[in-house]
C-alpha cells in the first residue's frame, strides 16, 4: 500500500519534479517538440501563428512527459522508433484544441499569465483553429498509431467532449452529485492523462497487465491532479501556478469543494451559495464568505482526502514495474502534485 | 467531352434527382441512418438531443449518398460488409460537426427553415457538441476504416479546418483572389464531397485509377455545387433550398460573385462595395444595388461558367466506369445541381 501523503507545503517541489522528468526524457521531448513544430506548419499563416502562441508558450508538456516516461518505464531499448513521439504530439494537439475551445466556452481572458487566444484573435478563430488542431491530432495518430492506440485516442476524444457537455449541462447545478462530478473531471483531465500513459506504454510493447496498470495510473493521477487544481482555486496564496485564485469562483463554476459545502450547508447558507453561484462576480467579500463556509465544513481538506485516494491508487498501480528512474520520477510527480496544496 | 449544360430553370429537378438516388441506395441509407442513430447515443442527454435535432432534421444526406453510390458504381456485389456504411456515417458526423461550428462562427440563426442549434442551446453547447460529433466520426473511422481511408478522412479534416481559417483570415477582404477563394471552397465543401466518394469507392475495392477518378469527381462536383450555392444567394427568387436569399450579403461574406464584381468595378463602385461589405446590414436598397452591379459585370453568369467548368470535369471523370444506374444518377445529380440556378 502506498504511504499516507502528509498535508504540508512543499513549494516548488512539483515544478522541480517536472524539471527532473523533463531531464530524464530530454531526447524524447526534443523530438516531440520538433514534430509539434513541423505539424503546426500550414499554408494558412494564422494557424501557425495561433498554434505557436498556444503550444510553444512554455507549457509544462505534462502529457507528452507521461507518454515518454510510460514508454521508458518498460526498460525499453527500441531505438529509432517514432511511434511514441508521434502519439505524444497527437496527445498534445488534442490538449491544445480543448484549451482553445474551453477558453471560448468559459470566456476566459487569461491563461498562465498570458492573454488567451480568444482574447487576442476572437472566439471565431479560436473555434476554427481548435478544429484544426483536433484534425492534426487525428492525422498524427493515423500515421503513428496502431488499431489499438487509435481506438484509445478516438475513444478518449469522445469521453473528453462528453465530459465537457456534461459539465455545461450541470452549469450552476449545486445539487450535482459527486459521481457526476467525477465523470466530468474524468473527461476534462483524467481521460487524456490515461490515454497519454497508455499509448506510451503500448508503443513500448506493454503487455496486457502493464497496459492496464498504466491506464489506471493515468486515470487516477488525472483525477487527483484535477481535484488539487479545484482546491487550489480556493487557496489563500495569491497567484500560484500562473492562475488567479478564485477563477472558478468568479465564473460560478461548480467544483468539488463547492459541491461538498452545499451538501453540508444549512438552508440559509444554501441560499447564499445559490445566490453567489447564480450571479458570480468578483466581490471579494463573497469570496471570503465562501472560503469561511469551506473551512467550516472541511471542504478543502476533504477534497484533498479524495485526491489522496486517487493518488494512492495511481502509485500502487505502478507496483508491477521494475524500480527504475522513470518509475521513481512518476511516483514523485504524483506526490508533489498533491503537495501543491498547502 | 461532356455536353455543354444549358442555362435555364429546371425547378425541382435537383430534389427529384436526390430522391431517385436515395431510392437506388435505399438499403444503404437505412443502414447508415441506423448507425447514425446508434452513434448519437450518449450517457449525456444533451448530446443526444442536439445530435438528433441536427442530424435527423431532414437533411438530404448528400454526402452519405455519394459514399453509397461510389461504392455501387463499381458493380460491387459484396454483401454483409459494413465498411462503406460506417464510413458514410463518419462523413455525415464530420459534416454535422462543421455545421455546428460554422453556425457559431457565422452567428447564424436559421438553417433549412429551422432555428440553428446555437440559437436554441447557445454557442458554448454548440462548440462542445460539435467536438463530440467530430470525435465520434474518428471513432467510426477507426472502427470501419483502413489505413488508406483513415488517412483520407483525417487529411480531409485538416483541409476543412484550414479552409475555414483561411476564410476567416480573409474576412471582408475584397481583394481576395480567385485561387484563394477556390482553396476556401475546396475546404468548405469539395474536400468532404471528395472524401465521401473516395471512401465509398475504396470500400468497394476501387483500383488506383478508379480511386483517382472518384477523388476528382467528388472534388469537382463539390466546387461546382458550392459556386452555384454562392450564386443562388444573389438569385432573385425568394426562399429557395430553405435558405434566405441574401444570407451571404447580410453577413458581409466574400463569395465569387462579389470577388468578380469588385475586380471589375470602377473606383466609385469599389468604394460602395467596400462600405457595404465592411458594415453589412439588411438594407434592401443596398442588396438591389449590389445585384445591379453583379448584372452589369456578368458576375452571376461567370460564376455559373466557372461552376460549369468544374461540373464538366466531374462528369468526364466518371467515363472509366461502366454505364450502370448509379453512374447515370450521379451524372444527372451534377447536371441538375447546376440547374438550381435559373
Amino acid at each position: 500500500m502506498a504511504e499516507i501523503i502528509p498535508i504540508h507545503q512543499h513549494k516548488e517541489d512539483f515544478n522541480d519534479c517536472i524539471k527532473n522528468l523533463s531531464e530524464l526524457c530530454k531526447e524524447d521531448l526534443t523530438s516531440i517538440n520538433t514534430l509539434i513544430l513541423e505539424k503546426l506548419d500550414s499554408s494558412v499563416p494564422l494557424i501557425q501563428e495561433i498554434g505557436k502562441y498556444l503550444i510553444l508558450s512554455g507549457g509544462k508538456r505534462l502529457r507528452p512527459l507521461l507518454t515518454a516516461s510510460c514508454f521508458h518505464i518498460l526498460n525499453n531499448n527500441s531505438i529509432g522508433k517514432l511511434s511514441h513521439i508521434g502519439l505524444a504530439a497527437a496527445v498534445e494537439f488534442i490538449h491544445a484544441a480543448t484549451l482553445l475551445h474551453d477558453d471560448v466556452v468559459d470566456l476566459s481572458k487569461d491563461r498562465r499569465g498570458n492573454l488567451t487566444a480568444n482574447e487576442v484573435w476572437g472566439n471565431k478563430t479560436s473555434v476554427l483553429v481548435g478544429d484544426f488542431l483536433f484534425s492534426r491530432s487525428f492525422q498524427l495518430m493515423t500515421k503513428y498509431g496502431t488499431i489499438e492506440t487509435l481506438k484509445i485516442l478516438s475513444d478518449t476524444s469522445v469521453v473528453i467532449s462528453e465530459g465537457e457537455v456534461l459539465e455545461i449541462s450541470n452549469d450552476k447545478n449545486l445539487e450535482m452529485n459527486e459521481d457526476t462530478y467525477f465523470q466530468v473531471i474524468n473527461g476534462k483531465t483524467a481521460s487524456l492523462f490515461s490515454a497519454a500513459c497508455q499509448v506510451g506504454g503500448l508503443s513500448g510493447g506493454a503487455k496486457e497487465n502493464q497496459h492496464k496498470a498504466l491506464k489506471s495510473f493515468g486515470t487516477n493521477f488525472g483525477m487527483a491532479f484535477q481535484l488539487i487544481d479545484d482546491a487550489l482555486d480556493y487557496s489563500s496564496n495569491l497567484k500560484k501556478m500562473g492562475k488567479n485564485i478564485g477563477d472558478d469562483f468568479k465564473e460560478g463554476k461548480i467544483t468539488l469543494p463547492i459541491i461538498l459545502s452545499y451538501g453540508r450547508s444549512n438552508n440559509k447558507e444554501k441560499d447564499f451559495l445559490q445566490k453567489v453561484i447564480e450571479k458570480p462576480d468578483s466581490n471579494e467579500n463573497n469570496f471570503i464568505l465562501i472560503k469561511e463556509l469551506l473551512t467550516k465544513y472541511n471542504c478543502i481538506e476533504d477534497t484533498l482526502t479524495r485526491a489522496n485516494h486517487f493518488a494512492e491508487v495511481a502509485i500502487d498501480s505502478l507496483s508491477i514495474f521494475p524500480d527504475n528512474e522513470y518509475k521513481k520520477a512518476l511516483i514523485k510527480l504524483i506526490k508533489t502534485s498533491i503537495k501543491r496544496l498547502n
